[in-house]
Formats: C-alpha cells, sequence, structure tokens
C-alpha cells in the first residue's frame, strides 16, 4: 500500500507551484505593449495574446471539468485590450484557488477523459495545462526580445 | 498523517514525465541544422544549443547531487557537433534512469541546499530543472519556425 513516502508532491503544494508559473506568466503578458499584444509575433507564429486566451481556456476549464463535469469553455479566444487579458487571468487565479480543493485527492492518480476527447491520469492531464504555459511562455520571451523589451526573470516566482 | 491521498504524483511517474519531455527536447536538438545548432538565434538570446547544454549541466548533476552530495559539473558547456550534443543527451538518459531511485522518497519533500545555493523543497528543485527545460525548448520553437522548420508536435512524448 502506498504511504506518504511514494508522494513526489502533494496537491496543494502543486497548486502553490503552478500559481507561482501563472504570476510570472502574467508578467510577461503585462510586458507586452497592448497594441503587440495580439499582433506581434516571430516565425509565423501565433501572438502572446492568442497564446494566453489558450492558456486561460485550458486552467480553469480543465480544473472545474474535474470537479463538476462540465467541460464547457465559456470564454472567447479573440483578441482584446491587455487589461481585460489581465482581469482575465485574476479571475482565473482566484477560480483555481476555489476550485482546486473540490478535487477529491485520490482523483490525481485516475484515468478520465477531458474535454471528451483527452483520456489520461489526471495528474497528466494538469502537468499538460502547466506545461503548456511554460512552454509557450517560453516563446512569449523571444517575441519580447525581438520587440527589445528585457522579460521579467523566470526564476521570479513572486 | 499524509496518505496516498495526499499526493498529487509519485516519483516515479514523474520521472516518467520528465523522461517524455527530455525525448521532445532531444527531438528539438534533432531537428536544427547542425550549423545553425550553436549559432543560431533570436533577439539576441543564447543559441538553442547552448540552451541544450545547460539543459544537460542541470538535470543529472542535480540528481546525482541530491543522491551522492556530490554537486559538481563535469560537463562543460562550449559549442560541440549535434551528434555529440544528442549523444550526451542519451547518456544523461541512463544516468537519470539509474540515479532517480536512489533517491529516498521521503527526501523529495525535504529542503536542501544545491549546488551550494539554491535551497529549497526537493521536489521544487527538480520542478526547476524540468520547467527550465520546457522554458528553453519553447524559445527552441520559436528558432526553428523562424528558420523555416517545423517543430515537432508538443504533444508527442513517446
Amino acid at each position: 500500500m502506498p504511504t506518504e513516502s511514494t508522494r513526489f508532491i502533494a496537491p496543494d503544494a502543486l497548486l502553490a507551484h503552478w500559481q507561482g508559473h501563472r504570476r510570472l506568466t502574467r508578467r510577461v503578458i503585462d510586458a507586452f505593449p497592448d497594441e503587440k499584444l495580439f499582433s506581434f509575433s516571430v516565425g509565423g507564429m501565433r501572438p502572446f495574446g492568442a497564446l494566453a486566451m489558450e492558456m486561460l481556456t485550458m486552467a480553469v476549464p480543465m480544473v472545474r471539468g474535474v470537479v463538476s463535469g462540465d467541460w464547457s469553455i465559456s470564454t472567447k479566444r479573440d483578441p482584446r485590450a491587455k487589461q481585460e487579458v489581465l482581469q482575465l487571468w485574476d479571475e482565473s487565479t482566484e477560480q483555481l484557488n476555489a476550485l482546486w480543493p473540490q478535487i477529491p485527492p485520490e482523483r490525481f492518480l485516475e484515468t478520465l477523459t477531458a474535454f471528451g476527447q483527452y483520456t489520461d491520469v489526471l495528474h497528466a492531464l494538469i502537468l499538460y495545462v502547466i506545461d503548456n504555459e511554460i512552454h509557450h511562455r517560453g516563446q512569449g520571451y523571444v517575441y519580447l526580445r525581438a520587440l527589445g523589451i528585457a522579460p521579467p526573470a523566470f526564476y521570479d516566482r513572486s
């Protein structure tokens, strides 16, 4: 029978880790000039605003789906003013904090199907959402440098 | 007393997750033309070869340090042929698989100082190494697109 000693990280610590990443991603969004957020990119890739909207349509919808079985995504990914993206980001932060403790801890080790099509162990589904955020944020760092803007420090999650 | 139910992910599953990321990163290294790996970048950032060498000097040295207390880093970060980077990558894969099970599971929840200067809970130190790889690999995706090369699929970890 597994015990505490078979744990790499506990659910509450993982949420804290994720919210640290989300604070950094918020600073990256905020570092873009408003007029570049949904227009500038490198190599024909999506602008950072589109990537931020993707993150918003993955994070809360994933956790809400696990908690409620409602896998709908209400937020559209359309371009919008930076302040509105940041406001949606802050609302998501609060929603994640409220929803996360409602996941029964044993569920993280269970296999389920998210959004009607992605079947995996829950911890892998959630890590995918976090990893996707880190991946696209790294892309955003290049966009900022290409714009001559110094990105926020990667190691600072405060 | 915490039990299995307070576990987000177990150590062996976390290693499998990391090795999946490392297989993808290997494909990104391999996607670069040899002559671009240590020369091409965007926005004055480091070339992808330098980032790959950074990853190599973090992954095994972190896990070896935890297991042995030896925090030295023997691999230099100098530019080299792509095949040599890939060979170092494959050697690191084997070394990680051999070292990881030697970490006493309870250590992941303990605070320690890595490389004589980074003090944190071990799971946070290890997640930092993985997240740093994902972050810089996202940067590599932009370099590949700017070179007109389609990067490997982010979701494929096989």
